[in-house]
């Protein structure tokens, strides 16, 4: 099994040049008899079921692609396409221009909605660490790169640090 | 078990007043006990589990969710959105103005790799409709609405057809 994968693009900065794979995406997962699975949330969802990552319980594992959803629509789209544009020096075209206000504001809606459910719970889903910790893991950790002020989240900072203290656990950056 | 939607509200316009679920923001499916799951998709699944429109088999139920996060991710925010602002009527803002134009091209990349899809297979998942297939046909089938042309996705075409014509189909619209 390989995975194929930059720092995970966001999609609307996708280089051209990216593998020609259906979509011209990363990341990409290819299985040892060569079927490819595309989207990030889909490959976590994969290779979590069976594990302890994915909960075995039919609303649980539900709540958990919640989660995923949340992840891709509300975050991964708000914060971590401005810290992108930033971290690889893009060009401040028009759209990134008009659009990073609201983008500053919806990404910090979802940081809102993250510090409501992790005021009363640990991890996102069922009590304990799974792909939907893992999957908002992953660009909160690096917001303030986006330009993200953690400091009113305090229950989201908390939690990072849970995750962070997972058995495991490999950090991108060192501190 | 009660379903709250509305249409489909893509998310960047949901009004103030939407109710005040965790989010506020619709579909939001209730339980008997009470308990609450959002996000369209999550929803979707968890009502297909252990239905012939979710497949058994590991890599085909992660294809599912390729699709599902395809759909958020590639389609709906470029197809539904720009369909939404013009059905209900919102004001052409200096943010939807600049974004249309990327929307549309990347709305219609969306639908190119659909058609990629569809041109091989009669639906996107282990050749049976499944819920990538409700997934997908929501915006799709009215894209048009959307300023959307299908001209040039005869394979897209061709599957709308074979989606309304599954057993229990109810048209949203009567043509």
């Amino acid at each position: 099994m390989r995975a194929y994968a930059t720092e995970r693009t966001p999609r609307d900065t996708c280089p051209a040049d990216a593998p020609d794979y259906p979509n011209g995406r990363v990341p990409v997962l290819e299985l040892e008899d060569g079927r490819l699975l595309l989207e990030s949330n889909a490959i976590l969802f994969y290779l979590a079921e069976g594990t302890h990552f994915l909960p075995d319980d039919r609303f649980e594992r539900a709540q958990v692609l919640r989660w995923a959803f949340f992840e891709q629509y509300s975050h991964e789209l708000n914060i971590a396409s401005p810290r992108y544009w930033g971290t690889h020096n893009l060009p401040m075209t028009e759209e990134r221009r008009v659009t990073l206000e609201p983008k500053r504001r919806l990404g910090y809606a979802a940081l809102g909605v993250m510090e409501g459910q992790l005021r009363q719970n640990d991890f996102f889903v069922g009590g304990r660490y799974t792909i939907a910790d893992i999957a908002l893991y992953a660009y909160t950790h690096v917001a303030y790169e986006g330009g993200f002020d953690l400091g009113q989240f305090p229950a989201v900072r908390a939690w990072l640090q849970r995750v962070a203290a997972q058995p495991g656990h490999i950090p991108i950056k060192q501190g």
